[in-house]
């Protein structure tokens, strides 16, 4: 896609995980923490149910920025990730990108990268991407 | 495991990743970036040959931390990843977990997570987590 490479654009991608997908995070990564596999367990926590891996929920931010936004080309620097809520399986995400300062003579944007509830719009999980393309940027 | 829940305290895991795990990855995630999955596009870039996701390196952080150390029982609050050099299949690394601040009648711990080559010993991830743990901290 073209990327209008300015301060403030901004791109929005929606997405939901299936617990299938907790699973295979669960093996693929050795992440077998209870609080995000057994429900049993879960319904001793603050969180009542299981919950997304956080760093489940933050693969979006690569597969958006690596894919789309700016998309293939890109190089990460820099990831910074605030998770400020729970994410549950079967609930619509929305993540929002936004181009927060841009170096252009070095091909470098800063990217606010966001994840909101689609139902409530609270921010689930809050960060800044630094990415290199030398082609969109 | 017993954490010695003093700040300097640390923690080492060995561990490598398969092209398997990266294609893997690349599906459960949907990020197809070419860099990680196309040697041919590879050959183009600086890096000459496909590297690893910079997610799914971190994503030993979220295993260690979620199962080892401090283990079960863990929630993240906040990660910070600086993608330094590239990471490659079948390749022996060490990821080094270091508590840098304790505050514990929050339980919370700083730990600085980083992802060394294991033959060259430089760090190509680095970062820090916050996590709560209430058993451990």
């Amino acid at each position: 896609m073209t990327i209008e490479a300015v301060v403030g654009a901004s791109f929005e991608h929606s997405f939901r995980f299936t617990q299938e997908q907790v699973v295979q995070f669960a093996i693929l990564t050795g992440d077998d923490n209870p609080l995000h596999l057994d429900a049993g367990y879960a319904a001793t926590t603050p969180f009542k149910r299981p919950i997304i891996h956080g760093m489940l929920g933050a693969t979006v931010f690569t597969k958006v920025l690596g894919t789309e936004y700016p998309g293939h080309g890109s190089i990460y620097l820099n990831q910074t990730l605030d998770f400020l809520r729970p994410m549950f399986v079967e609930t619509d995400y929305i993540a929002v990108f936004t181009i927060k300062a841009l170096h252009a003579e070095k091909h470098i944007a800063e990217i606010t990268t966001e994840i909101k509830d689609a139902t409530t719009k609270k921010v689930v999980t809050r960060g800044v991407a630094t990415m290199i393309n030398k082609e969109k940027f």
